[in-house]
């Protein structure tokens, strides 16, 4: 295949936020022309699957202000600095819904937003506790957990009622490897 | 359930370059606390799953400049301002791969990255010609068409070789209405 690698020129933080960072790449295209790419940058963020003995799932509904909706999500979580994103996982898992993980396995790498951002999402399917503990979100996440059934969860994807797309793109894979 | 709504005090623009646009929302929590959301602004995107009259699929090779890696996606782009977005799905399969456009049906709509981008994906099927005719791109989009059997789009899905989130849930989600 010809080769698309964009060759970096040089690179510029335009902006640095509390949880978003820009920067802009001068680029030189394959065919000698140039341009500039704008990049959020990302440390990546795990996506869990939790399955609780009984075989159901633990969700979370979370209020998005990006897009000003409450909307059903898989758990999911950004790395810190230096994290194995294995503890990442575990931790997410932990603190947004109280469960506790007894098993974590990942079993994908999927990129939301290749256009402008670098994060990586790290899929893992996890075994948890049948019984929450506490709850320890951060203290501004603002979500609740719901339990649902493998049958409620493609209901919710088939009927669009849930339209985040790494959450669609994680389960649907996951039950693909589990049926294979 | 409790609503989850978080009430915006105000907005601020904090960075608007070629592609990118940031804002930051100071925000009130239900509970009262108050803390601050950083948001990509986007106008939306068309993601066009392809079918030619021999039953392949045309999807794009791009290069990423965000994850430095040449990905595998469905044909996609972004939304130009006033701009139906049946249009956008239309223009965008016809720019960048070439082939013309028989007929085509929005199928979902999904959100890619919900936690700091307000982007929403509108997911389309369109039928194709046979043969593309020529492509005209932007100039600084750098990719290469490729036509793919839906079988050999299931192997890169399950290979891990496709990692483009948005491509995984529309084709995904579209077998499955198909299927159904």
């Amino acid at each position: 295949m010809i080769d698309l690698t964009e060759k970096t020129l040089g690179v510029k933080r335009v902006f640095e936020g509390r949880a978003l960072i820009i920067d802009v790449a001068d680029i030189e295209l394959p065919n000698g022309r140039r341009s500039i790419r704008e990049i959020v940058r990302h440390r990546g963020a795990a996506v869990i699957i939790g399955e609780r003995p009984d075989g159901k799932f633990v969700l979370v509904y979370q209020y998005r202000r990006s897009i000003e909706e409450t909307i059903l999500e898989l758990v999911a979580g950004c790395l810190e600095e230096g994290e194995p994103i294995e503890d990442c996982a575990r931790r997410e898992m932990e603190e947004e819904s109280g469960y506790q993980v007894t098993l974590i396995e990942k079993f994908a790498e999927i990129v939301p937003c290749p256009g402008y951002s670098e994060e990586r999402l790290h899929l893992f399917y996890a075994k948890i506790s049948q019984e929450p503990g506490e709850q320890n979100p951060d203290f501004d996440e603002n979500l609740v957990t719901v339990v649902m059934s493998a049958d409620e969860i493609y209901e919710a994807i088939d009927s669009g009622r849930m339209i985040d797309a790494k959450s669609i793109a994680a389960w649907l894979l996951w039950c693909r490897k589990r049926d294979a």
